[in-house]
């Protein structure tokens, strides 16, 4: 498995760490980088996180036996469009988004007659740092990577993409696009969007500078991710819109039945909620949900 | 500043830090602990938290200059009654409950005519951990200590507990028993129920494995706080209820309005929601509120 030249649009966080990454093993040659920022291109390069800054996506992509797109997912419409008028035939075009089935629809509409070469993937390693300057080779060790391959790839293909990610020192496992929404909605969309809530009811308070600053270690770790950049959980949270109301409406519900407990002083039922909580959160620590 | 003799109701994550931590700091002579766990009472004494195990309340009580009441706040009501029994005059009681404004409630009706010698505190020191294993002398190094003094207290005695709390590194304010069960409700009592409801939810799931598989380290610190003790948050949510009720009707509110964004695909309402609870969170963690 080498790929001789490697285009990652997108060169922050996650693409500038995949590409670190397959450097380190020693799985590419040149690999030529896109991007919006200029001055985060010159870090990627400067970083040797790339080896070209190319003036456009089909620059890039143009030759190139493997293309990562790790843009927020907003973006890669034009970006598809433009993969598709580039891509060489035999090249594997795969992803990072945190979202999957609008990504596959928006796959199909721009790469058209190629999407056979697309693989669709998702590797969970966020951080509340982006950019290149953040990127670092280890970012993938021991996260999961969720492939949700299309029914007109070819086998070969996920078998490399699959490959590709377990060098890097991922565990890869295989959902549809509609199951990995509905587990992320769950798992992290909505986390993300209860903390972003919170900080934000709390910075809109008269008296919020004083109730921050009683606020300790537990409203820190609860909060860390509304720390995460707001136009790439924008594009999440509207691509994954209905999952994330239907998580939104069981969360809402869940709530309803603790406002019940307290109005109705039901100490038992409260306790044995947060005991329920506390086992299952045990459990899950103690790696038996692997 | 040294206490002959000190009572220590509750021996556990913040009696015994709080024990050794007077003894570390050379403040006290004998401490004499009292709690319900027969194990936990040999630990806290093995490890040096404490000099005595007495048999009751009064026993650890009689004779002490300092009483430092740390159970769970639903047990205050028999505590206080048993102190009072054998409190002596001139003698400081002050405690670590979570809340205040039943704190001092159940102070009055239990301690009479003594309670100008009850000076609230609390400590903002929770961890996930708890008992005399995970009593540590620094615990209180840089947290806050929040003291709630009554009109009855005198200047002095207030002035002393201020004082212990400083020397063990606390950084101490002062509020009405009111406003500090208001403004911990915002930024403590709700996130920990938030937490706890959320896995208490997906534990419920047919798919809860799954869904517990795939979630990663924003999940982990979102629902840190889910991993505190049942009875303790149990005993502090009922305790602080109507202050909680008024937070998660806020925090409905908040989230009926994010709903409201995504139903309508208001993607640009929705980025600045995100960016100003970023923006308020940076701002936080940068100390501007300290």
């Amino acid at each position: 498995m080498f790929f001789e030249r490697v285009a990652v649009i997108g060169v922050g966080l996650i693409g500038g760490s995949f590409s670190l990454a397959l450097k380190e093993k020693k799985l590419c040659g040149h690999v030529a980088g896109v991007g919006r920022s200029p001055a985060n291109m010159k870090l990627a390069l400067e970083r040797g996180l790339i080896d070209s800054i190319e003036a456009d996506v089909a620059a890039a992509v143009r030759g190139a036996d493997l293309v990562m797109i790790a843009t927020p997912v907003a973006q890669f419409s034009p970006v598809m469009k433009a993969v598709e008028t580039a891509l060489k035939p035999g090249a594997i075009v795969s992803d990072a988004g945190s979202t999957k089935r609008d990504v596959v629809a928006t796959a199909r509409a721009g790469l058209g007659a190629k999407i056979a070469q697309f693989v669709p993937a998702h590797p969970i390693a966020g951080a509340e740092h982006s950019g290149a300057a953040a990127a670092n080779a280890q970012l993938f060790r021991d996260r999961r990577l969720v492939l949700t391959p299309l029914d007109e790839n070819n086998k070969q293909d996920i078998e490399t993409v699959a490959a590709l990610w377990s060098a890097l020192g991922a565990r890869v496992s295989r959902m549809t696009p509609e199951e990995h929404d509905q587990v992320f909605a769950a798992v992290s969309h909505l986390p993300h969007l209860l903390a972003y809530a919170l900080v934000n009811d709390i910075s809109k308070r008269p008296n919020s500078a004083q109730l921050f600053s009683y606020a300790a270690g537990g409203f820190r770790d609860f909060t860390r991710v509304a720390s995460s950049h707001p136009e790439m959980w924008r594009d999440i949270c509207m691509a994954n819109r209905d999952d994330l109301l239907h998580e939104l409406h069981l969360y809402e519900k869940k709530l309803k039945a603790i406002t019940q407990m307290l109005e109705t002083s039901n100490a038992v039922a409260l306790e044995k909620l947060f005991a329920e909580a506390r086992a299952a959160r045990e459990k899950w620590l103690n790696g038996d949900y692997e």
